[in-house]
C-alpha cells in the first residue's frame, strides 16, 4: 500500500532514473507545471507532452498509483494550497449540517499533526533548537494569519530568553525593524499559503544580511524553504477558505517545549518573578470555581 | 470501563445521591477543595474529612476508580491547567531528547483535539452559529496567549461578515473598545489557563449590559463558563509552561468553515473582490517554485 | 516686508496674467520643476527655459523678492519636506548646543502652528466638522509616522461616536479593513512627507468605492489633496531627519473639540459611564501628589 | 505684571518664610488640599483654616495677585488637569463657532509651546541626552493617550540606535515586556494627565530594579516626577475633554533632534542603508505633484 504522505514530487525524482524516456517527458512536465496537470486527463497530458495516453498511465503505475485519477487526486491535494480563495471556497466540500463539519475539521486537523510527526526530520529539529541558543539576536516574522503564530512563539520565547524580537507592522515597517540583522543573528520566518510576499521580501532580506534562516512552512517546495537553513514543516491543509495552523501550532508548541526544557533552571526563577508581578497585579484569575 | 474524559466533577454529582454519608462528606470537601485534595493521601484526606481511610477507598471505588491512587491522578489532572507556571514547570516530564518531546507534544496535541471532538455539543456549536447570524455587532475578546486566537477568528471573520470587531489591548483599554456593547449584540471571548483577570472583567461588564456570550475555553467550570450563554470546551492540557492552544484553534477554524458554509454564495463574491486587491498589490507570492 | 509664510506657488499663480512673456516661462517652468529649480542659478535657469539671467531676477522681483536668492530659498522651503532622509540630515543646522537645539525645534514648532492659524480655510474645518456627522461608518488611517495622528484622533473619537475604525497594519492588511466602504462613508487620511505609498493607495481604493475623503496634510499640492473632498493643511517642517507632527496634532485637538462640542450633552452621559468603569478598573492614578 | 507662567506651589513654597502665622497656615492647607481649596469662597477658605476672610485676601497679595478670585482662578488652573472628563467637559468654554474653536485651541497650543520653553530646565535636558548615549537598553513606555508619543519617539529612536524597545500593550503585558530591565538600562516613561495607573506601576517596578528613569509629564508634581531622575516638563492645558499633547510632542521632536546631532555621521549611513530599502519596496511616493 501507498503511504499517503509520500510527496509526490520526491517520488518523481526518486523514480525517475528508472522511467521510460516518454515518462521522464511527463515527469519532467508535471514538476514544472504541476498546477495545470493536475486539472488534465491522461489523454490531453500525453498529448502536450507528446506520448501516448497509456503511456501517461504506466507512468501513475510506475510511481506506485492503481492509475492515472489516483495520480491526479495527488496533484491536486498538492496545489491546493496554493489556491485562491475563490477557487478553494468552490472545492470546499458540502457538508450536510454543522455537527459535520464540527467532526471533519478536526479529525482532518488531527491528520495534519499525525502527517507533520511521520514527516519531521529529528535532526533538523535539533539543529533549530541549537541554533536558537547559538543566536545573537532572535527575529520572528510572520503576516497575515501567520502572524498569529509569530506572536504566540514570540509570547512565550520572551519568557525563556532575552533576545526575541517579534517583527510586526506596525509604525516601523518590517524592514526597519530587521534592519541592524547580521551574520550573528537567527531568524525565524513563519510562512504558510498564501504565502505573503512581503514575508518572503524580508526574510530575503535578512539572508542577504548573513543572518541564519529558520523557515516554518507547509512543504520542501514552499517559497520559504528554498531560503531557509533550516526548514520545519508541518501540514496546513483545510478544504476550505481557511489555512488551518492547527499542525503548524502544535509543532511550535514543541519547539517551546524543547527549548523550555534546556533552560529548565534557570527559567524556572524568571517565573518565580513573573508570579510574584502576575499576583501583585492581579492578571490571572486565581479564584476556585466549580 | 471508564471513560477518561468523563468529568470527574460530574460524576460526583451525578452519583451523589446514592453515596453514603461518609462519602457524601468527601464528595463535598473535594468539590470545594479540589486543589487541595489532589495532593492528599486518602489517609489524610479521611483524617481532614472526619472518616476512615477505607471510606476514602470505597467512595473512589463508587465513582468507578480502581483505587484512590486513580482518583487523585485525575484530581491532579483537573488542576493542572490552575498551577502557576513555576509549578508547572516542576511537573513538566523530563524528555530524554528533543526528538522525544518533538513527539510527545503533538501526539498531546492529537489527543487533546480528540477529547474535543468526543465531549463537544453538537446543539450548542448549532446555536453559536445561529448567534452569530443573528448578532448586530460581533465582539471577540482574548487576551495574552489567547489574543492569538482572537486574532486569528477574527481576522478570517472580517472577511465573511461585516460587523465584527477585535477587541486587543492597545490606546484604548478593553472597556473603552467595548463601551456601547447592547443586548443585540455578540461577545466571543476566549479564555484558557491560566485565565485572564481581564477577559473576565470585559466578560462580565458585556454580560451586565445584556449581550449575548459565547465562551471558548477548556472545561465547563472554567471562570469563562459560569457567565457564558453558549460554552464551547476545547482541551489545553500540556504538561508543561506552555498553554496549548491546538484543540481551541482547531475549533475556531470548525467554526469559520461552519460560519463561511453558510454564506458560501455571499462570500464569493467578497473573495473575487479580494482577491483583485490581493493581485493588484502583490499580497501573496504567486510564482511556483518547484 | 513679504509674509513669509505665503505660498510661493499660489503667489506664483495668482501673478500670473500680469507677468511678461518670458516670466511667464519662467512661472511655468518653476510650477512644474520647482525641485529642480530650487539649485539651478539664475543663470541656469534662464538658459533653460531660453530667457536671459535678468529677466529671472526681475522675476523674482514681481513675485516680491528682493532678487533671485531669495526666491530660490523659497523653493528650497518648499521641497525641503519631499527631501529623503539623507539629504535632510545634511541640509539640518549645526546646532552650537543641545539647549540651542531645544529652544529652535520648539519655537519651529510655534511658527508650524502660526502658518497654520494663517493659512486654515474655516469653511473647510466646517464642512469637515459636518461630514464627520454625517458619514455612516468613519475610517481613519495614517501609517508610518502618521499612525500615531490616527491613533490619536481614533481614540478621542471613539469615545464621541460609535461608527469609528482606525485601519491599523496589523493581522488584516489597510486594504481588508477598508474593503466595505462605500458611498456613505466617510476616510480621514493623514498624509505627511515623506508620503507612504500605502496610504495613498488605499486612499484612492476608498475614493473609487465612493467614500468622502478628508486629507489631512502639509500642503495643498501633497499627493492626498488631488484626491480629497476636503483638505486640512498643517505645517509640517522640521529642518532635521524629523518630520514634526507638531502642528498636524494641534489641528486634531481643534477638530476634536469642535465635534465634542457639538455633541456635547450627549457625550457628558458616555464619559459619565467611562468614569465609572475607570474608577471601578482604577485606570487612572487619583493620589494628589504635592 | 505676574508671570503667568510662574507656578503657584513653588511661589508658596519660595514666599512662605516670610509670610504671616495666618498665611503660613492657608499657605500648608491650600499646598494639601488644592484641589479642594479651588472651589472655596475666601471666606470659606478663612473659616476651615480658622483665620479672617482678610488674612485670606491679604495672602493672595502676598503671592503678588491682585486679589483672592486671581488667586483662586490659578488654583483652578493648576487642578484642570486633573479633574474627571465629565467635569471637564463642564468646564470647557461655549465657543461661538467652529472657526473660533479652531483659532483658540491651535493658539492654546503655541501658549502650551512657549510656557514649555520658558520652564524647562537646559541642563536637565542635556542630562537626558546623555542618559540616552549611556543606556545599555531604553526602554519606552507610554500608555493610553500618550501611547501614540511613545510610538513616535520609539519610531525615530529605532533609526538612530539599536538598542530601543517600545514597551505597548499586546499579547504580553508591560510586565513582562520589562522583566529584565536593570540597572544599565534607561526607562523613558511619558505621563500625562490623567496619569494611567499601570504606566506608574511599571515605572515603579524599573526604579525598584535599578533602571535610570527619564519621566516626560506636565509638571515637577505629577505622580512620575517624584519617581525620574530627570523630569522633562512639557505643557498640556486644554480647556476640554482632550489632553494636548502638542508640547509634549514638539519637546520630543527636540529630543529626537538632539540625539540625532550627536550620531551625524554615523546615522547617516544608516539612513543611506534605509532609502534604497524604501526605495526597492515604494514606500514612499516619489511623484511630484504640483
Amino acid at each position: 500500500m501507498r503511504d499517503e504522505n509520500l510527496d509526490l514530487i520526491k517520488n518523481i525524482q526518486k523514480s525517475f532514473s528508472r522511467l521510460s524516456k516518454g515518462q521522464k517527458l511527463i515527469a519532467q512536465f508535471i514538476t514544472n507545471n504541476y498546477d495545470k496537470a493536475a486539472f488534465m486527463t491522461a489523454s490531453k497530458l500525453g498529448n502536450k507532452v507528446g506520448v501516448s495516453e497509456s503511456t501517461v498511465v504506466r507512468f501513475a503505475n510506475a510511481l506506485g498509483y492503481e492509475g492515472y485519477p489516483q495520480l491526479q487526486k495527488e496533484l491536486q491535494e498538492l496545489i491546493k494550497t496554493k489556491l485562491t480563495t475563490v477557487q478553494r471556497l468552490e472545492m470546499s466540500q458540502d457538508y450536510t449540517n454543522e455537527g459535520a463539519v464540527l467532526k471533519k475539521v478536526l479529525k482532518a486537523d488531527m491528520d495534519n499533526i499525525k502527517a507533520t510527526i511521520e514527516e519531521i526530520d529529528d535532526e533538523v529539529f535539533q539543529n533549530v533548537v541549537n541554533s536558537i541558543f547559538d543566536a545573537k539576536r532572535i527575529y520572528i516574522i510572520g503576516l497575515r494569519s501567520s502572524s498569529t503564530l509569530a506572536e504566540y512563539l514570540g509570547f512565550y520565547l520572551n519568557l525563556i530568553l532575552d533576545n526575541v524580537k517579534i517583527v510586526t507592522p506596525g509604525v516601523s515597517d518590517v524592514f526597519e525593524q530587521m534592519l541592524r540583522v547580521g551574520k550573528d543573528d537567527l531568524v525565524i520566518g513563519i510562512s504558510f499559503p498564501r504565502y505573503s510576499t512581503n514575508t518572503l521580501n524580508a526574510i530575503n532580506y535578512t539572508k542577504e544580511q548573513g543572518a541564519v534562516v529558520i523557515g516554518i512552512t507547509d512543504s520542501q517546495v514552499s517559497p520559504i524553504a528554498s531560503i531557509s537553513d533550516y526548514t520545519l514543516v508541518a501540514r496546513s491543509n483545510m478544504a476550505s477558505f481557511v489555512d488551518s495552523l492547527v499542525a503548524p501550532l502544535s509543532l511550535i508548541n514543541a519547539l517551546l517545549v524543547a527549548v523550555g526544557m534546556r533552560e529548565k533552571d534557570e527559567i524556572s526563577s524568571t517565573f518565580d518573578k513573573l508570579e510574584k508581578i502576575w499576583e501583585k497585579h492581579n492578571v490571572y484569575n486565581n479564584k476556585n470555581t466549580i
